[in-house]
């Protein structure tokens, strides 16, 4: 199969390693062969129909900061124009995520879908903004559009619901969709107020640049989102998220839910048609409350109860492995 | 499909009512349209090549303590002559366990495989003792065996970690996987002994006539054989579990683990080749730490992580449920 890689960040890379550490596997197992046949990220891109070396590839980009300095001789191409001619079959889209404008998630896949090549993203800013849309253009394409990474990290929330569960129906579900803030608020049941707890977050590296996102629950909303529009068959964008953040929360509440078995946690849920993200006490007995940066979402079903599952729900080697795994989905998809 | 169903207790009934409730659902999702041509229990049988009416066969169960009733007319045959010779393509073995002699359910699920059917099995007796030949057989006659109701009742915890974590490997497992021993450890948590809290077990249901194989392991132990040998790719019987139940875990024991932040629990797990079901301390904060009937395993990963699947593990309906999955997988499997 052939690949074209737009973004080549810690996702990125760590989906490189991951190809060339388990070719053999892949092959044997799956009958996959993947093809990095174009390779693009902020300062320039490698090409090569014959496939790129993915060591060399690794090494230039820590070298040199970027991809563009795999082989010079190769022009560079404006970035649409680049995913429009790539001889691929598979787009991996792995630019940063931005949920105001989309961009330029949303184009890098567009453009990918137009010219025939399914579509892997990690990128949540397209899907929050743009669900139906996207998949009625994937469909219109004849293409899939895959997004494992998108939700959990490398937990796989959303095969979970959409696979292991079928011939029941679920009815809602609920969870802790964000890492940061349940560092956040994990942090704070220890006794630390929330600018205490921020900071430690940011020292430990779970708080960056983005954390507005996270604090103000938008990449949470993003998540309930693309889980509402793919498990439950919704057609929901952010817009109908009512959402409200952490940073209201104040040490004495959580201190007060504490003594009463309690815990705050900010929980998205998808519940009789309505989607909210918002600051909820729950039982510390709930099998969805877990600490640090843990994820836990809770399906409930018609017929088989209550599921839940839990897990790191971030981090570039995990999400890669969530990439190959939409990978190895597509491929199974096209034999059938 | 045309079934044929061994047995016709809660498992049975559920599953009969599932179908009634779900037909339409079914086709329109699944193109599956289940037809139930002959059903037994240990009374009596019901015979019909157009298919039974399941409403009739769930009242003469009820009026008359056997699907027997439902006709009279047709002759009651020998149990493995019946199996062999019902025109069906499924066999649905709901007998109960036996973890000592696997029977009756072992010759049942023979015999279907030997007459050509497909099995679905909900009874952990044939698989704890003799699950790589089972497998061999159903290779050899070419059908399918599958068991998603033996582990985690509804919750599918084989599928989650054979399907959802394609691309990955699962390096070990870890598990609460007996309700009632959880049931048990849970109330001593509370300040009640061994004695009072099984006594609790009995009085909400939870442990009856079979408890001794819950309480020793023996429960847990097949489970994780069946885990092992359809995750892991082992060849294990029940026999290659080291095991030891929680009838020697004492209160104090519980109450000084409760005090330093862990919890007793009955653990089964696979880990580099070992399995081992036995009374472990583990973390309170640990995702595994649930409490009452709930059942929960975490998965070790390679690339993702740990990954923790949590959910009621028992039960009537959601049994049934797993057995209805198991069905639309198998349709699933013959369409490709």
């Amino acid at each position: 199969m052939r690949l074209l890689l737009i973004g080549f960040g810690v996702v990125g890379q760590s989906f490189a390693k991951l190809l060339l550490s388990r070719s053999t596997d892949l092959y044997r197992l799956y009958g996959v062969k993947p093809r990095v046949v174009a390779c693009v990220d902020g300062h320039g891109s490698a090409v090569s129909t014959a496939g790129l070396n993915l060591e060399k590839l690794l090494e230039a980009k820590k070298l040199f900061g970027t991809v563009g300095a795999y082989d010079r001789s190769e022009p560079t191409h404006e970035l649409l124009d680049l995913i429009e001619k790539a001889d691929a079959e598979i787009a991996i889209e792995l630019s940063p995520t931005n949920l105001e404008s989309g961009e330029p998630g949303t184009s890098n896949i567009v453009a990918s879908m137009k010219s025939g090549k399914h579509v892997i993203t990690v990128n949540k800013g397209p899907l929050a903004l743009a669900f139906p849309s996207l998949i009625e253009l994937a469909d219109h394409n004849d293409v899939k559009l895959r997004f494992s990474g998108t939700v959990g990290g490398g937990t796989p929330i959303l095969e979970f619901a959409k696979r292991s569960l079928k011939g029941d129906n679920i009815i809602s579900f609920r969870g802790i969709l964000n890492g940061t803030t349940n560092y956040i608020l994990s942090k704070m049941e220890q006794g630390l107020d929330f600018r205490e707890a921020f900071n430690d977050a940011r020292l430990h590296g779970y708080a960056e640049a983005s954390s507005l996102l996270d604090i103000d629950g938008f990449d949470a909303a993003a998540k309930l989102v693309i889980m509402s529009n793919w498990i439950m068959g919704m057609k929901v964008t952010i817009k109908d998220v009512r959402r409200r953040g952490i940073g209201d929360v104040n040490l004495s509440e959580v201190k007060r839910a504490n003594r009463a078995g309690m815990a705050v946690k900010l929980i998205g849920k998808c519940e009789s048609g309505c989607l909210v993200v918002e600051p909820t006490e729950i039982s510390s007995t709930d099998p969805i409350c877990v600490n640090g940066t843990l994820n836990a979402v809770t399906f409930c079903s018609q017929h088989s109860g209550d599921h839940t599952i839990i897990g790191q729900g971030a981090g570039g080697v995990p999400t890669a492995s969530a990439v190959l795994r939409d990978l190895i989905d597509i491929r199974t998809a096209l034999l059938v």
